[in-house]
């Protein structure tokens, strides 16, 4: 499993000459560093008397963040599986018209759900977004830095995960499922752009 | 060290009660993730007949990509050493006069270093960020995704690392220094963005 390996070994791996681990993992783990850190806040609020206001909202919001972390890292492994799939799929025979056909229907599903794993992650990273601005507004003032990272690392991971469904959908031949994930991948970016402007506007109200 | 730790022993750390590791270090791990994705993108594109015209170009930049993801990665530990030194300073007894006088400089000193660390962190970013665009634009077409997310990581690593350099900028005495990093990170901040989104107009011609 990728994340069981160091994080020295994950670097060194996603730099080699192998198309897999590729982008479409660091999109998962850019969201669960963003995740992580989104929790940390949470952690170093609540119970703190000087929050004691924004308490029961931190408490929430950790057990949401703490999910989507373990969800996205779960992610980092799966996202190569599927790009594996693909790859598996594209060495399939090819001789026989038979085979053709088969091959053909084999590299169809399989792009499919590389397409649909990142739109995925994309989604947890704009909840995961919206939960690093509360943070970064209602958190320990302390760490309004680490929320502010989260944030960024949460719109990465999401305009990471929507070039890997991208990609994956111009290959796809079934154009109606190709234009809805297109269509979703245009929303998701543009809600997470604003999401994200409002959380630079309440950084430079907090950092300074 | 934290680059020997599994990638989920990081995330677990992260997202813990204790204040480091933190965003800092996650600034200087998304530039390194980001570095690997490029040197990849340029192994899959050197020697490959189809791209001969960018060879020269993509070994060029594979030897500056591979020298970013090492030292970035380096930084990755630096940054949260040069924090706990900051929290270090802040233990100081501060019972007499000199005590006081000598924890203040201390703190000034080791505020300094830390503001300085990510402030480094983002220019290697930047420099990281030029060259994904250029992996995006010249590389292996196969692997456009993985060029355009490696934009995506530098262009959060650099924002990360800027949000550090002015939450510790914030608690530094010197004005001078201060304000300096202050309009460096600005300076940053806007030559990151308006490359980021040349990057994403790439992106939107090699992706569709």
């Amino acid at each position: 499993m990728l994340v069981q390996q160091t994080v020295a070994g994950f670097i060194a791996e996603l730099s080699s000459d192998s198309p897999a681990p590729g982008g479409g993992s660091v999109a998962a783990l850019s969201g669960a560093l963003g995740a992580s850190l989104v929790g940390m806040v949470c952690r170093l609020t609540i119970g703190n008397a000087k929050y004691a206001a924004a308490d029961v909202a931190m408490r929430g919001a950790l057990v949401k963040v703490d999910e989507l972390k373990d969800t996205l890292t779960r992610l980092i492994d799966k996202d190569t599986a599927v790009f594996n799939q693909v790859m598996a799929a594209y060495r399939l025979p090819k001789t026989t018209d038979a085979e053709k056909t088969n091959r053909s229907e084999v590299i169809q599903l399989a792009l499919k759900e590389a397409a649909a794993l990142p739109l995925s992650v994309a989604e947890h990273c704009l909840a995961l977004l919206e939960l690093s601005k509360q943070a970064l507004v209602n958190g320990n003032a302390n760490a309004s830095s680490d929320a502010a990272v989260a944030g960024a690392m949460a719109h990465a991971g999401l305009a990471a995960a929507l070039y890997n469904v991208r990609i994956n959908a111009m290959s796809i031949k079934d154009e109606e499922f190709a234009v809805a994930l297109q269509k979703s991948a245009k929303s998701l970016k543009s809600r997470a752009d604003s999401m994200y402007k409002e959380l630079e506007a309440a950084a430079d109200v907090k950092i300074g």
